[in-house]
């Protein structure tokens, strides 16, 4: 399970924090709303974000067809990485402190959906972001949805590196009187802003998005390490 | 101030939501503890989170002196993005759904810090993460300095783009009966959590970093647009 799919997912710095386990793999991506896209084009590399969801073993986004990366992504391999920041890791030394983190990286070249697969990809996109909301929406129409381009890229060749845990501060300086442990950063869902134009009540499915959250698996939080 | 500095940093698609106020993009940038790098090496494109932190009109990041990254960062321009996402944003139809955020984007060439300046950036990144803290651990030592690279890449070529604010439906749409508003998504500063060896009380800098959070300029959040 920890054996890199490729020469360009093989991790050398903090190697034992890399991982190939596709259930992490899909628990990373599915806890994020964004990821960010790199790819080059004639004015060089660019990282860009972009809205992304999974179904299956494939990642997806979404744009406008005449989006300058939608039309260069069906032209070259790139990367996308998704990070989720967990906390500052306060050690004893300076040069110990770290973060904990969630990431991943997904390499290859993504493919655009065909117009028969891109209404039900566009309906998952709705239930990733909120459950329960599509059907209570006006869906999009033949003009909305032929000026969508909608892509997928296979999860296959990716990575996941996680560090979580206390710091790890060499033996030397465990005795340095300064307190030390994590500082957690979460993403929090607020409460919900109704637009100014409507006055209806706080619908259930809203109501579930916020007291829902995203779990995320024990696993994923087992490793340890170091960064700098 | 709504120029672009470069080819590379005109907006095309949200154009209303660029922005090249330095004033936003420090906001940005300090707002953020790490960015996303996209560079090229032989092996193709890549897209790698790391800490980041700014002094002055500079983004400054650092890394082992083996990094692969880093030593690819002084051959190439290379382009440096950071992404708040502040919400999701429920619209009538299904097609008028957005998310509102803060980012950056970032181009230029990277150039390593001198010797003599390491050391106070090491001391800044340090301010950056926990105001307080740096003259409380173990400060560096020459071998920790010498296995370290720090580097910094100039802000003066960066576009931002933010979406704020409720959702805008067509007009056609403004009658459907459905709740439309944004849910909003905010990282939370955690309790701390000491490390299983520290017995010591959690001192007022660690106190201070929970209770501070960072603020965000009104300015950065009056923009409008959709982004599907």
């Amino acid at each position: 399970m920890n054996t890199a799919p490729s020469l360009r997912t093989q991790v050398k710095r903090g190697a034992p924090k890399a991982s190939y386990d596709p259930a992490l793999l899909h628990a990373i991506v599915d806890a994020a709303y964004i990821c960010q896209i790199a790819f080059a084009d004639a004015h060089g590399v660019h990282g860009i974000p972009t809205a992304c969801w999974r179904r299956g073993d494939d990642l997806y986004i979404h744009g406008s067809n005449g989006s300058r990366m939608l039309q260069r992504l069906t032209e070259q391999d790139c990367c996308v990485t998704i990070t989720h920041l967990d906390g500052l890791v306060l050690a004893r030394s300076a040069f110990s402190h770290t973060m904990n983190y969630r990431s991943a990286m997904v390499y290859g070249r993504f493919e655009v959906v065909g117009e028969s697969a891109k209404r039900q990809a566009l309906a998952d996109f709705m239930a990733h972001l909120v459950p329960g909301r599509q059907a209570l929406v006006r869906p999009g129409n033949d003009k909305e949805f032929a000026a969508t381009t909608v892509m997928r890229i296979s999860l296959a060749e990716a990575v996941c590196k996680v560090r979580s845990g206390p710091p790890t501060d060499d033996e030397d300086d465990m005795d340095i009187a300064t307190w030390a442990g994590v500082l957690p950063l979460t993403q929090v869902r607020g409460t919900p802003v109704p637009d100014p134009q409507c006055t209806l009540p706080v619908p259930g499915h809203v109501r579930d998005w916020v007291t829902s959250g995203r779990s995320f698996p024990a696993s994923a939080r087992r490793n340890r390490g170091r960064c700098r």
